[in-house]
């Protein structure tokens, strides 16, 4: 892909290699954003698979379809009967009535096609293929993978799959999975490379609480792709947040500015598992994708806006709470709990991650000491102790501390009615004469308030409970898309995400930019000049680039070296330099503090003797203040991963670097440094002025145009970039081609 | 408490000011060891508190201890009734037929201590008082919380809480909770000091399938503390883990002692929430405890083995899975899974926390590979794909692989029968003839081989699902002690968690030391003589610990100081010194380099000049490798807490460092030495030997005695601690007294 710049065309590099796909981007988008539209929300569909086995698959996603609500159309395709399941089947898709919106396949691999190929001809445009054998069981399979994408575009079907498990919507409804859908009108939606996630866990999810908008199975991602659903679920207004599992993204460039943008509008979660050795190799296997390091997902997921989750379990909770409640306007957490434990855990997670457990005003306690027992708390956490007073902890107290505006959001332990009824009644009901329907009814509690908090208040509220859907209080707030959730911690954990999702909004990250600068003459010059580099020339490119080096000269002769150390000034360095030449300190070719002519002549003839293909580097003694480094590293499918962290000695040590792919804006940039683990560094320390910050992300942004302007640079390592009265200086650097 | 050495006595000091208890610590741990067994195994018991309102607690305890089917006699207290709930109430203990093993209050705290009284007066000798309002609520109730110790001294009566929720023994089985008992005979041993986590939980822990073998809520702790619980827990045969919420420890010195035995018995899991902010004011109104910094309790996990947890979920499942499963003996693990995405995401975990997923052996593929669909995965992890062939999940994949002698543990996903056939048949129900129930039979899985895994194969197993009890094969697997995850990630987690332990076990560390050396007679010539500490005297300090200092000397007279400079050898370095005198690099009172004796003099006069009072401490220029640090600080009621990190400038920007209480062993010194995270540094560095453990730890051993000898040092720090030629040299010591 190219894009025009006021001088010339600019390529980005690695996008070329990785794209091979002839529409234009923007064709791209569009197509699939509608191709998407259809396929949550088709007008009739018919289903390739459905047999009169039930054990079968393909009948088993048709009787979800059905008894799901789908209000559609649906025909049945099959090759032999007649009849399926009671209802009239037809052999081929040229027999049916009408095309059909969507055609889902469930039939083996190697009968595809040709039942595909007639759904093309009848003109559907929209395909969901569940049948797995495709790319991730090699090149047979790869092959028909690619006859598959092939007649596709003959025909303009968009399809979904092939190996993915369907899609579901909550709110048409549509169900094309595997188990029953229980909720509808949900406010999740799920991307997912893996199809359990998003059909084998409805039961699940129904038990949680949790229901999604829209939620898709992407397979091997042929076609319909994991940008398109990100973008297409960014602009779904049933979507409160996204949550994404990932085991590689194919088209990381797009992903980037369809991320960058989606998260301005909502939030969007990720879990990321192809980062390791198990789980790229198990990755491979599953979807055939090739994974990327973990460090790179990090960057991306920095310079995107996206929280990165380490379980699925976090995607589901996390995103319900992020896709459920409002972000707190501030960190002031108010916690009521009838128990301590919970109570101190909830408040213990929370200040570890920068919430606050403010006391409350003298005012509000007063008001809260009356209702509670006297070996209780007032302070916050509230703590009525172990009681059964439903409406305290279900109404009255949340409201006191909604309504107090001395808290920015809420979190919640302890209500229950049912559940615990259910057991007192067991010990009972031998002293008593009603039954347990009637007993329970007595002790249903008002929990309406509740659900009202995050919309009246604009007070996002989680709830911690040991109970579940089955007792009735939990149930209700359930209803009302409150999160409830098993463990104190994770009810702190929800709110704690909704303050990173605050924080992402704050960074106010500009797009990701669609054109960068040509290069600079110069630089064009060095790089076509130049076969091997060595430290002077690498330090004229990133010169040529407006990033600060030394001044510094390449003397061929003890004269010279002379002449350009009094150009410098008397005491310089002198260092051996050579391409071949890449750890100087170890080679023992730094000379420092050099202070008479009679030194450089002295050094320079050491260094010649052995080594006479070295030139001879002076350079001034440089006063800093402290190491940092950049740098730049390719892997295919990717656009160069720039890379910030701690420098000098420590680079290794401690390995706190932070990456980002380029072009970096000068607020990716700014990111981040300010996001290495060192940054305590970049404030003023041990009397020296902070780093310039400005200056430095000027350092890593000019790198990253030198990255995408010249792909034929293999790698870039500048350590260390010193800093001197905080700004920074690039003191060795190493440009590979 | 004092402990005899060969040479004189020597003070523990911080137990002395925290423990003031008469008993000697042998007879206190046999009395409560026995307490607790008594506790645990009444023969009979007393409840008071018991009503005819079936809404308090006390009936709640009372019906409980009945209906989860305690076996001894259980008498009603009742200061009016003469009948409660249809059995007989006796209006005081002075009433009853015999002195019961056990009381149990549940009345309002200023109606306890006469009732306590009088069970003292008949002779019962084990009490759990339920009963808030004490030390938690403020002074009054300190004092009402001092007389009920007074009270049960007098009479010899150990007793649990008050405050507290109750205990569980599932064995006996003992029911003392306000919730009811569903499964008996549990492996998990669960020390709290909250409430909730042993008692409201037990539903929530009955559908995880998790069972505690006993559990005890400790309340105020002001008899039975934490510490006996442990102990008694670590012997107690029925107990294969032990989990433990802590907000604070009381007493350090023993917990420290007992915790370091009972994890070479069996695992110890804890987690500690008031390090934090919230978590301390929390704690501090729950149970009136104190709590300590983070990095202090997270010295004493590692010191003594103690597993850290970071949520009361961690606590349960991973407690249960190393209360249930073996060790495993190396780290390759073997996934069996229906579903990739799961598979990939625990080849991640595992294999992110050092664990592995070897590909299987070309023979184990070559069984496997029938078995399973084409486009699935015979590699590891095994995917079976989306199958309904519970066998090939329950049965004969396992098999194979814990027969394949090719893996240490396993982790299965996707095994359940009735939790999906139940939405099967949903689906069909119209089209078919049978019952569900009928129905469902024919789908029963046989997971019974899975449950003999741990024990025939010692190898662990994790299950990861997304059914819950409610499906028949996750149910059995629960019944047979299989840890059942609702997520993959957690599934890995619980293998992670037995590595962790096996890791612990491989450390070998002695007991915790009952005494230590007596001080150096120059050390406590230094101590009585030197007020307040300059550099020199410090150093000279540590020298008669055996500490390696350079050689220096405190020049008092511009003439001693170039004598100085001579003896140790120009070039050297000259520092001001005095007690006064703390941050001498910024005061500009440091000059490296020295050469000359004209220079002495002169740096001599500069010193002089403007602080009459200095010395001059002439050193020898050292050459050095890297910066440590270690130091000493004081915090009521612990121990002497041991540092040892990252020295120099990046002290403060990465605060690597890891605390260990004193006295350490040479063990826990190399631990500590070993454990931060720049370790990198270690080994050889940069052209530089590697550190010299046995020795760096030999200097954190010494600090401990010194720390431990004189109580009336308030804190040390060695800053930068160098290695020259791998060796630590202690460059500059702060000593305050």
């Amino acid at each position: 892909m190219t894009f025009i710049t006021n001088q010339k065309y600019v390529t980005f590099p690695s996008l070329l290699t990785s794209v091979k796909i002839i529409a234009t981007l923007k064709e791209l988008i569009i197509m699939s954003k509608s191709a998407l539209h259809q396929i949550f929300n088709p007008s009739s569909i018919a289903v390739v698979g459905v047999s009169n086995d039930i054990s079968k698959m393909g009948t088993m996603h048709y009787l979800n379809i059905i008894t799901s609500g789908y209000r559609g159309k649906v025909y049945i395709i099959h090759h032999r009967e007649k009849e399926v399941l009671g209802k009239p089947a037809y052999k081929s898709p040229l027999d049916l009535p009408e095309a059909p919106d969507l055609a889902i396949f469930v039939i083996p691999s190697k009968n595809l096609l040709p039942v595909f190929e007639e759904f093309g001809k009848i003109g559907t445009k929209h395909a969901i293929i569940i049948t797995a054998g495709f790319r991730e069981t090699g090149e047979e399979g790869a092959k028909l993978e690619k006859q598959l994408f092939e007649t596709a575009k003959k025909y303009g079907i968009r399809f979904v799959g092939p190996n993915c498990m369907g899609v579901v919507n909550s709110h048409l409804p549509l169900n094309v999975t595997v188990l029953p859908m229980f909720d509808y009108n949900g406010k999740l939606g799920f991307i997912s490379q893996s199809g359990t996630y998003v059909t084998q866990v409805l039961p699940y999810l129904h038990k949680k609480g949790i229901k999604f908008s829209k939620a898709i199975s992407l397979g091997n991602s042929t076609d319909i792709c994991i940008n398109d659903a990100l973008e297409y679920l960014g602009d779904d207004s049933d979507t409160g947040a996204i949550a994404i599992y990932i085991e590689a993204i194919r088209d990381i460039e797009n992903f980037l500015k369809i991320a960058r943008k989606v998260t301005r509008k909502k939030p969007v979660l990720a879990q990321y598992v192809g980062g390791s050795k198990g789980g790229a190799k198990s990755g491979a296997s599953h979807t055939g994708a090739m994974a990327g390091p973990d460090n790179f997902y990090d960057g991306i997921f920095r310079q995107t806006g996206i929280i990165r989750a380490y379980s699925v379990e976090e995607l589901y909770y996390k995103g319900w709470t992020l896709a459920t409640q409002p972000i707190p306007a501030g960190n002031r957490v108010g916690i009521v709990s009838n128990s301590g434990g919970p109570a101190t855990a909830m408040a213990d997670t929370l200040t570890r991650e920068g919430m606050e457990v403010p006391e409350f005003s003298e005012e509000l306690q007063n008001k809260i000491k009356p209702l509670i027992p006297p070996h209780g708390s007032s302070k916050n956490p509230i703590d009525i102790t172990f009681a059964i007073e439903i409406e305290l902890m279900g109404k009255t107290l949340p409201k006191l501390v909604a309504e107090s505006g001395e808290v920015d959001a809420m979190v919640i332990h302890g209500i229950m009615d049912t559940g615990f009824m259910k057991s007192v009644y067991n010990l009972i009901k031998d002293n008593i004469t009603i039954s347990y329907e009637e007993f329970e009814k007595i002790f249903f509690a008002d929990v309406e308030f509740i659900k009202t908090i995050p919309e009246k208040y604009k007070i996002p509220v989680t709830v911690s409970s040991f109970m579940d859907h089955e007792d009735h209080a939990i149930s209700e707030l359930m209803k009302g898309d409150i999160p409830v959730l098993d463990s104190p911690e994770k009810a702190a954990w929800g709110i704690l995400t909704l303050k990173q999702y605050r924080e992402v909004r704050e960074k106010k990250l500009p797009d990701f930019p669609e054109k960068i600068p040509a290069p600079p003459m110069l630089a064009e010059k060095i790089i076509n000049s130049i076969e091997e580099f060595d430290e002077y020339h690498a330090k004229q490119l990133l010169k040529a680039y407006g990033i600060p080096v030394p001044e510094e000269y390449l003397a061929k002769s003890s004269l010279e070296a002379i002449e350009y150390a009094e150009k410098i000034g008397f005491p310089v360095v002198l260092k051996g330099s050579h391409p071949s030449l890449q750890h100087k300190t170890e080679a023992g070719m730094v000379f420092l503090n050099v202070k008479t002519p009679a030194e450089v002549r002295e050094i320079f003839r050491k260094i010649k003797e052995n080594n006479p293909v070295y030139d001879i580097l002076a350079a001034p003694m440089v006063k800093y203040e402290r190491e940092f480094m950049a740098g730049m590293i390719r892997k295919e499918g990717f656009p160069p991963c720039m890379m910030f962290g701690l420098g000098g000695i420590y680079t290794e040590v401690f390995k706190d670097n932070v990456t980002g792919c380029a072009p970096l804006t000068v607020e990716d940039a700014k990111d981040m440094v300010e996001s290495i683990k060192s940054k305590k560094l970049l404030g003023a320390f041990r009397g020296y002025p902070p780093v310039d910050i400005e200056k430095m992300a000027e350092v890593l942004v000019q790198l990253s145009y030198l990255s995408l302007n010249f792909p034929e640079i293999k790698e870039i390592d500048l350590n260390p970039i010193v800093t001197v009265e905080g700004k920074p200086v690039v003191l060795d650097a190493l440009v590979v081609k």
